[in-house]
Parts: structure tokens; sequence; C-alpha cells
């Protein structure tokens, strides 16, 4: 079945992890992600070192193909509990500090280790153009 | 830390969800996928329903660019046990019968559900050219 945009944005949220797609010239890329979703943004930070920061695939990527698909997925052993939820969207790149520090709060809220340890950056923002999603049953995107 | 290419095999195998990504004329793609990896090929069958099979946007966007990449992550609240593995490679998409029946059963060895509902296909075989992974820690990668 698929998933109403309301259902999309709330299970994508509630997700630690998230995987991002982009496109290149050697072909597509994929890497799991932590993130938050305010409204429709999408923000995440690069925490690897500074110093090989730049050489990242996905910025490379990015700065040549600004769209990126991002996804959420639920496996369980019980297949009818299986759903997932993709975002599609524009990314940007940014190492503006008034745009780094909100990142960063939304980021310790639902991050503890980044209360500890911000991350350096860059930011990547998406904002999203369409959500998709499916699940197997009713009962897999139900509310606790 | 890196990982070499025999764990990065040996974590892929053993993970029951993957996520395929591909490049299309909409941009990025990402789609959680079940699969079986066979030496250096991973396999993974359609079981959408026949009708809308040929619709299918990951199968879209093979045919235009056999390109893909295939991860599998790990992810834990505690950070130091995060890890992931991407294999990228070139996809082939067939309906051929002497290739469905042997990933059909390769399936089948991995997820209980195929031994009871075969997927109908067609069959996405993925050639694996590089492997990429990366841990935390060794002890998120090691052996139980």
């Amino acid at each position: 079945m698929r998933l109403e945009a309301a259902t999309c944005s709330r299970l994508f949220a509630a997700s630690p992890v998230a995987r991002l797609a982009t496109s290149g010239r050697n072909g597509p890329h994929v890497v799991p992600i932590v993130f938050a979703l305010d409204h429709d943004r999408v923000v995440t930070m690069v925490d690897a070192k500074p110093k090989s920061t730049r050489r990242l695939q996905r910025l490379a990527n990015i700065a040549g193909d600004s769209r990126v698909a991002i996804l959420v997925d639920h496996f369980a052993a019980d297949w009818s509990r299986l759903w997932w939820v993709r975002a599609d969207g524009k990314a940007e790149v940014t190492d503006a500090a008034e745009q780094l520090d909100p990142a960063r709060s939304l980021l310790a809220a639902k991050y503890p280790q980044y209360r500890e340890q911000p991350p350096p950056g860059p930011l990547i923002t998406v904002t999203v153009e369409r959500w998709a999603g499916w699940a197997a049953s009713p009962e897999a995107v139900s509310q606790p």
C-alpha cells in the first residue's frame, strides 16, 4: 500500500538512519547518513575529518547534480511489517556559520553524540520535493 | 577504518536487506531490496505484481545506465558499532528462465518467504566491480 505524505514524513523523521543517493560521473553513489527533518528540509552534516571532507563523493556529486534521493526503510523477518519511505529533492552544500549553527541544534536534539562532539560540516540541506512510501500492511506503520 | 574486500563481502552476504541505488533522467533513485550474494554477483528479483513490473523506476534506470551501487549498513545507538559496505557494479535485467531458476534457489535458501512464494521476476544481476566499506571500530565487524 502507498503511504500518504504525512505518514511518510512522520516515519522518516523518527528514523535514526537514512541512505543518501546521489548521481555522479562514476555512476550512482549511496551512503548512510544521520539527519534531522525540519518541515520539508532534511539536514545532514559531514562528520568526517576536515582534511578529507572536500573529497567526499557525495559532495562532488551534489556539486555536479543537486538532485538526491533519501531512503528510510524498515526490515523485519515478518514481511507483513516491511515499509519504506523515500524523499526526493534538491541538495545544497554550505559552510556558512549562520546555517550550520541551527542545523547543529536540530541534529543535537536527535543525537546525543552531536551534543558532545558537534559535527564540523559542511552542511547538506535537502529540500524535499516529493515523498514516496510503501508499507506491506496498515499494521506495519500504525502508531504505537 | 576501511574494510578489506573479504570483510565487505562477508558482512554484505549476511545482511537481510540492502539498498539499490540507480541513476536516471529524473535523478538518483534508491529502493530497499532483498538479495543473495553468489561470489561476485548480487541477485535480486522483482516481487511486485507482474502488471506493474515493467514500469518500475529501477528497471527503467538500469536500461539507461547499468551502473548501480548497493549499500548495506548497520546502525546502533552506540556509534562505535556502526559499519557500512557498498558494492559498486553493473546490472543486467533478464526474464530468461535458465537464469531465473538458479537465482530463485539462491534467494529461497536465504528467505523462507520465497520458498512458499517464488518471486516472478524479472531478475536483476549485479556484477560487483568494487567493494568499499567502513567501520567505526574493529569490534563493530568482529565475527561472533
